[in-house]
């Protein structure tokens, strides 16, 4: 039999229908464990961690939410003036230029439709820690496509990209600029490179064993390259990853690399997006004014494209860098803006709510609408509206 | 026991089946309703109700519907020469170049694609129905995406729009052309503003009652926005509508919003698109010719955005103002144009076969293809096509 | 009782699971017929046919991959620098800019995107057959749509299109460049106009009697429009085509059209496809270099549209007159080009694994995702990935 431990704090008891739904998905089933951390106006209103494998300090891989991250670096740099969305790319990184792509836009890029999801044989993970490598081999590639409007989802190089522009623009890596400017300060614990002492709080990503074994995904198709796929055999450049695997390698995340490489808990992510949106007040009672402002916010989580996935055929919508919310993925409101991870890890901020929410299961399970993450953000507005 | 009263006129014999079909759903279905007018090469060839809760002169609330009326007017306008389609919408109405929106066109506002459902907290009934207000706020706002050939559908916005649009080009209001213009020279039963003393002749629309409640709809998202949602609760500007009852208000009906405001019965649907398109002989034998050029109306009907709806995520398409027909919504061949409502009311015309046909039910039902105003247009089609 | 005459020839035995995979198929069903022929780095790896309605030598009609075909030639011409991908057509075809089509660029036409499916009440067999006929139709025809992005299948127009185009900028007819350029040098069993004296070895196409009949086809929507349609009625121009007996008629394999109207086998697809990429050995071990530059294929195989057909609502991805790749139709990877013909015949490059791959039922079949030619294309590339 299993024992689970459940530590739920509802500090805006507005919130406790929430809670009590994360207390039922426990109570169904034995082998959840899963933390939810929301800010609501700036404050804290729920903090809780259920069943045996997390607590609410446990810090894991939360794969692509380290976009979302990436993305409000992306967004310093715009508010500083340094990096203009509607610019080409090939102004700020003079070798992108290459291969036809002179006129792709920093917002294009940024928002998947820049048709470079990966390169046949796959990265070497050297490639990928050193992403001024994948950068330089991006830089010289060919896009997939030749149309506006067409996207897919860029796994990796979407991490190569925001990486490379902050060093192009600020001369400083985008994991230093993270650190200094926005996790240091505001004392979140999600980060963009763990560093070595922390390492004891690192519980590593569980597999969900009941998943099907994939279908053939072909490596050199648009959705095997975005996977740096080596089509499950030994590809020119060593065996393929497991997605979920990738943050369970120290490597990674001590690179922290903007893609897939960060490392946190749902508190961490939901103080992020708090952080950049509406502030917050800390544990001392010291408040913290938002990061970003309104005109920022408006600039880089307006929807830059709405459509079918050129790689699996399913609906997607980006702002820069941010996943944006659609009917399959129904995080949010029009307004919200954020990212969810392979292992159905999920923070946004929602601007419309004062939200900010940052979900983490132990275990990877399924994400998008009707999902457990989807579920808890929809009741997290129910419960703001009728009150 | 119910007892129906069916009206059925078969005026052109080849049009037997489609009355047939019409009856038929009466038949099987004890609590149905309907009017169906169609007219084609401009004589009234069918003319029908069946069911206890109408007539043939009944009229009620016909929702977007309403919005093929005001297309209509826009039609016009651009026949002389007054609005341009190509055009920015600033050329006409220079407060709406703020917050990005300079580069708007006429045919993206008029297609959807403007990426303005609505206001936050939802819009007051005064300021839909002095839609001045409404467009004011519009102009200010800051549109939900900036890209190309995205679009979801503007519920109410687009009423707004359309409106602001004939005052700024043709100094009248939408209304005032719809009558002076259209309607009145023609005696169609459809008003935009319905007159006190045709009152009488109004019957509410009718729910159906075994519709399953909606799903959380988050009235901050593009649908929400678009039906002007507060979520079911009390939102700033008062309680949220229920769509359906919408035009059972006098003063929507009054009003004669664009949008939805739209009241009528199914003959004066379908001989507002034959006085559009092929001219109509009315009841004295008198020759109406078509208030549109065949120029013109290639201009508005062509299409001019297909896709997923960035709010619902089904598919749609729009000319100017008009609805197109599409494998999801078949009423049509692809010259087809015209609009449906949200109790499934049908008006449109198909110049490729000289119809126009108009379709009301009494009790709000399913639209789209295999709906019963889908069903009937199919068969109209084919019944030409074999005679 | 069926007896069944299959005849595989496994050259290069990491191909021995493809054939397998084409034997289960023949096991699995008495009725089934068909040709398979594999290229892969230039050698003839798989040549097989199975069933009892084909040898390996055996022609029958492919439907549309004579598009591809004719896409080859176009490829041609644009590597001579005959054709700019990114003119407005009317540089080469003034006629061609009636009708608001004046900016309507090669690539956007080559790809299924200037919404010009057809002609209302279908062309003649003489129009189609002298395409300059058919051509000067469309030259002053209005598009169905003014939208960038939006496509449509272009089933018989794409032939016409690329035949004027070809005439236009080389002065000769697609189809004598075609023998004179593509198929006599490298003596490929695919013919655009199939000899007289090669009759003998046509058999016609067979139909599917299981297949259900098609529901209703608007013959003046997109889809009817394509398909040439009158609506299952006699249309002004005659009777509707049933589009498998197409090439079962002389006049039109005596033409070769080059949207439909190719004639060859197999082998002759899958060579085709290794001339134009990898080169190949011939049976008297000469050598054939490639006759396209790696530079040229880039151009004509890159995305130009990805998105749902306008005229029926799923999903499609085309280069410059080739099928691409898609969730829905997995032929290949991001590199793969070819095209697939209403019989489900295939023909395909597919650069990232040196593949060329013809597939020809005897009756005509599904096509797209988890049909067999999909599931031969799937295996043939996991072999290589194993291997």
């Amino acid at each position: 039999m299993t024992t689970q431990t459940n530590t739920i704090n509802v500090i805006d008891q507005r919130f406790a229908p929430v809670a009590d739904l994360l207390g039922s998905f426990a109570a169904a089933d034995p082998g959840y464990s899963a933390q939810l951390a929301i800010y609501q106006a700036g404050n804290l209103v729920l903090d809780a961690s259920v069943g045996q494998d997390c607590t609410r300090e446990t810090m894991t891989g939360v794969f692509s939410c380290s976009k979302g991250a990436g993305a409000l670096v992306i967004s310093l740099l715009v508010q500083q003036g340094l990096l203009d969305l509607e610019a080409p790319v090939a102004v700020y990184w003079p070798e992108f230029a290459a291969a036809g792509k002179a006129g792709i836009t920093v917002a294009q890029l940024l928002s998947h439709q820049a048709g470079l999801p990966g390169v046949e044989g796959g990265f070497t993970q050297e490639e990928l820690v050193d992403s001024r490598l994948a950068a330089g081999i991006m830089a010289a590639a060919a896009p997939l496509w030749n149309a506006p409007g067409i996207h897919s989802y860029h796994a990796l190089t979407m991490g190569v990209f925001m990486e490379e522009l902050a060093r192009r623009c600020a001369q400083e890596s985008l994991q230093d600029i993270f650190e200094r400017r926005i996790r240091a300060p505001h004392d979140i614990d999600f980060y963009l490179g763990l560093p070595e002492e922390l390492e004891p709080r690192f519980r590593p990503v569980l597999k969900d064993n009941a998943l099907e074994p994939a279908p053939f995904i072909d490596p050199f198709s648009a959705f095997g390259l975005a996977l740096n796929s080596t089509g499950g055999f030994d590809g020119p450049k060593g065996p393929s990853f497991d997605i979920i695997d990738v943050p369970n390698e120290r490597t990674i995340r001590e690179a922290g690399l903007a893609a897939l490489g960060g490392v946190g808990n749902a508190r961490g992510l939901a103080r992020l997006y708090a952080a950049a949106t509406t502030g917050f007040v800390d544990e001392s009672g010291d408040e913290h004014a938002p990061f970003l402002t309104a005109e920022t916010i408006a600039a880089v989580s307006q929807d830059r494209v709405y459509g079918l996935s050129r790689a699996n055929g399913m609906p997607g919508a980006f702002g820069i860098g941010f996943m944006k919310a659609h009917p399959n993925n129904d995080f949010g409101s029009a307004r919200a803006f954020g990212h969810d991870g392979a292992n159905a890890s999920l923070g946004y901020a929602d601007p419309a709510y004062g939200l900010a929410l940052g979900y983490v299961p132990a275990r990877a399970e399924a994400n998008g609408t009707g999902s457990r993450g989807g579920q808890l953000s929809v009741l997290s507005r129910q419960v703001l509206l009728s009150s």
